[in-house]
């Protein structure tokens, strides 16, 4: 399977931490070395996150020039999506890589998923169209198509939540499908499977902040010495990435929803 | 105004030696200050073109650690579309920088423009709107709310053509609208003023291959060394990139099509 990782902060922060430990798992501390991709929403001067920036390559992250330059620009941004790819349907390839971006509303949306859906093959009538060969893909366009039924507009966080929790166990029944949803406003998480296995853990930095270190290398940092005491920041991974922070397994079936840095709720 | 760079190969052949001239007019050689993009297709193993890298960056370019990956990373595309954006309408942000990507018929489409469009206010009762706030935005989804109207698949190069001849003067007739246009297949450009000013220009590299000098930097490559045979590529340029290869000015009005590497035809 895949791996996953979500933040979500009340200020824009970057990411180069968390990413430095999360890249060498596609290759190195781990097998994911089927491509890799991360995309970050970025501020307009009006404060709306509808800026975004994607970058996706199929070379394995903890090689890919372009992650190296990841790791050292330090990118602001109050949601970023990552994903790095252990391919089990779809070939290895540019299209097949995740996170996934379309525009509804005027805004875009991205998404990434780790798992495997097996007989998903819903009907897809509007207009959102998968370009590669993934069931993730499939599954992101379904759930677009859904949502554009479902609203107007870009609805409230607190309304796309309810819709998500009816429309996401129609995809979770058919297998594996832990998922990370964005689009600016807030970062949404689902588990299906428990935490450990595949599943997904959450963990919430804020003051008083503290020294975290990496799992996947040799490499600390003392939160203290960079944020500012309004800073919070929420993180969702496939498997924790520091040693000294806590991580809440999510729970199958769990969708829970991160704004303003915190985990704000789940259904 | 904006400079609009758009390659056009008949085999996936690096960018490197164009961009790097191209990105010293976003703040060195020229004014261009206001961010800038480029976007890659690239090759899936069926060979089928629909794999895309798209990178954005609000920094100047001759600046940005973005193009100065780009401008060492030899990343293989057959179509390449890159524009260093000079704002004339909406702010400078990320939302707002060209190139603008969208789906439509599973296949990826990119978007860039230079010019400048007054009293554009196209009814959009489908499904594409602006995440941003700029006249090209608005433009683009426009155009792709028409192409789903006109085909209900992605058409032949020959008849997208056609339908792009009859639409691109509808917006064209709102100000001045040079612009690139590829979904992976082909290479479009449409002219609306005299090249010189801001218009567009084109040139074809292909047997027997010379040395070409950039005009923006201290740089020279003999494309007889790295090229083979049966290499084409076809620029599309605001202004030349190269001292000594012949660039053809596009006639106001035009619209060109390039695929596999050379001028195809155009209206």
């Amino acid at each position: 399977m895949c791996q996953l990782l979500g933040m979500n902060c009340n200020h824009p922060t970057d990411v180069t931490f968390s990413f430095t430990g999360f890249a060498q798992r596609g290759g190195r501390t781990d097998e994911h070395r089927d491509g890799w991709g991360v995309a970050f929403f970025e501020s307009s001067p009006d404060g709306d996150d509808r800026g975004l920036r994607h970058f996706v390559d199929h070379q394995p992250s903890c090689e890919s020039p372009v992650a190296q330059l990841i790791a050292k620009y330090p990118i602001k941004s109050r949601n970023v999506v990552a994903h790095i790819r252990k391919a089990t349907q779809g070939e290895v390839s540019l299209r097949n890589t995740h996170p996934f971006v379309r525009e509804l509303w005027g805004r875009y949306w991205v998404f990434a998923h780790n798992g495997n859906l097996e007989n998903h093959a819903p009907r897809l009538h509007v207009h959102f169209r998968p370009v590669g060969s993934t069931d993730s893909e499939l599954a992101f366009c379904w759930l677009l198509q859904e949502l554009a039924k479902n609203h107007a507009q870009v609805p409230s966080v607190q309304d796309l939540t309810l819709t998500l929790s009816e429309l996401l166990p129609q995809i979770a029944k058919h297998g594996t499908f832990n998922m990370l949803l964005s689009n600016g406003q807030a970062l949404w998480a689902h588990a299906s499977t428990k935490a450990g296995s595949q599943g997904l853990y959450y963990a919430q930095r804020a003051h008083p902040f503290t020294t975290a270190q990496l799992v996947d290398e040799d490499l600390e940092v003392n939160f203290a010495e960079h944020a500012s005491a309004d800073d919070r920041v929420a993180l969702v991974v496939s498997q924790p990435l520091t040693r000294n922070e806590h991580w809440t397994p999510m729970r199958p079936g769990e969708l829970a929803v991160f704004a303003g840095g915190r985990y704000l709720s789940s259904v």
